[in-house]
């Protein structure tokens, strides 16, 4: 029962009904609320405390962490800047802004998983080269990003070296004669994986969205597969849209 | 530790790589790949079993139910069809073909919920029309829309009225002299609230992702804010990209 008040009002604080620097109820107020007995109340808010959701400032009680989901953004490879206005005050407001970024690389030849292997249609046996990165924002795991190209198409490019590649994989690719035109991406929410768990750090009860964006040449050959797994508590996934065609199927 | 085992085949089951019809490694097999007992293991079986992914058959074994998860298309708003063959390809292969669809639709006037008084720029206490939908397939439900509107905006049209309206709220609004031009989506990725775990009668531990639209007219106001909770056992959500830049910020 601790962990549905723990859910609960982790969601108000991730969807911004509790905002930021926001004082959550009282102790008393939440006993009340969901009827049950302070000591679960209790087990709740420290739960949230060991979160960095929220930080307890005697006496008025329990405040709302002054942090924000990071704003992840699925068009970043084709629209380096945003277009509207409403997304770029998103980004503004969802930034890493004063939190310091590093990443770890490394780079192994594989046979790839059966999720990655289907979509670059390689064949059983067929080796890949991923790129696998975690991202940290001031020493904390943010997220997951593992990039998987076929071996046969980047075994003497930089794509090989487990350092950051300063014009982008993508671009090596296109000096391959692998420019990537159209991609294709696909979000799965489910909760991790006990690797996922174990390489991100995540706290119990952590759900995850599995971005998977295969990007593809002319000719719809796949050239490179990315799979990023996202914390729920620390990512927003945005995106933009123009164009809207009033006769359309969407009928709200 | 079952649950933990159920996750791990559940995300398999999920992200195809153990597709339709694939019989699952055996009660043996998993007891000594998990190095639990094998009561833990049957455990973790049977809830994959009341689930519905997945389905014993004497004497071989469990099979992967004949269930891909349903595809979401975001952009389908502003693209009614496909532009790429992958595209096309994914929506075929993620269909809802041969399962009965039925739709529950009922409007309210509200004081809105913050997440979303914010987004639609209200006043505190300014009232909006709510239209609730729950989606429904072969009679299980699937995902929830709710539409909020400023009431001042819709109360004379058919948006008041609890019956789908065939050329789209959208429609509606465009000939109010609310055209709606763009969008920002954001997706948050949580654990249901209990309120939701009852509209759609979710299983323990399902997470959800929550998609939130804000559509707004050409001098960015905004005029629709629609709600959609997406179970994540039921939903992949899918979006096609033109158009790479290969000199992009997102290094790989």
């Amino acid at each position: 029962m601790w962990s549905q008040i723990a859910e609960d009002l982790r969601a108000k604080i991730t969807d911004g009904t509790l905002p930021t620097d926001a004082r959550l109820p009282s102790e008393a107020e939440l006993t009340t609320q969901y009827g049950v007995a302070r000591a679960t109340v209790r087990q709740a808010l420290t739960a949230l405390v060991n979160e960095g959701l929220i930080v307890p400032k005697a006496p008025r009680g329990y405040f709302v962490r002054h942090r924000q989901p990071l704003f992840y953004r699925p068009q970043t490879e084709f629209r380096p800047q945003p277009k509207t206005p409403e997304m770029d005050r998103f980004m503004a407001d969802h930034s890493a802004e004063g939190r310091e970024p590093r990443q770890s690389i490394d780079v192994s030849i594989v046979a790839p998983p059966p999720e990655v292997r289907q979509r670059l249609k390689l064949k059983e046996g067929e080796l890949a080269v991923v790129r696998r990165r975690v991202r940290y924002l001031d020493g904390e795991p943010y997220n997951t990003n593992d990039s998987y190209f076929p071996l046969s198409l980047v075994q003497d490019t930089e794509i090989m070296r487990p350092v950051d590649i300063a014009r982008g994989a993508n671009e090596v690719l296109a000096e391959q004669g692998q420019e990537q035109v159209r991609a294709l991406d696909e979000i799965y929410v489910r909760m991790p994986t006990p690797d996922e768990v174990r390489r991100l750090d995540l706290g119990p009860g952590t759900p995850i969205a599995c971005h998977i964006c295969t990007g593809l040449t002319a000719d719809g050959s796949p050239v490179r597969v990315v799979v990023n797994v996202l914390p729920g508590d620390r990512h927003v996934i945005v995106f933009e849209r123009e164009g809207m065609d009033p006769a359309s199927n969407d009928k709200a």
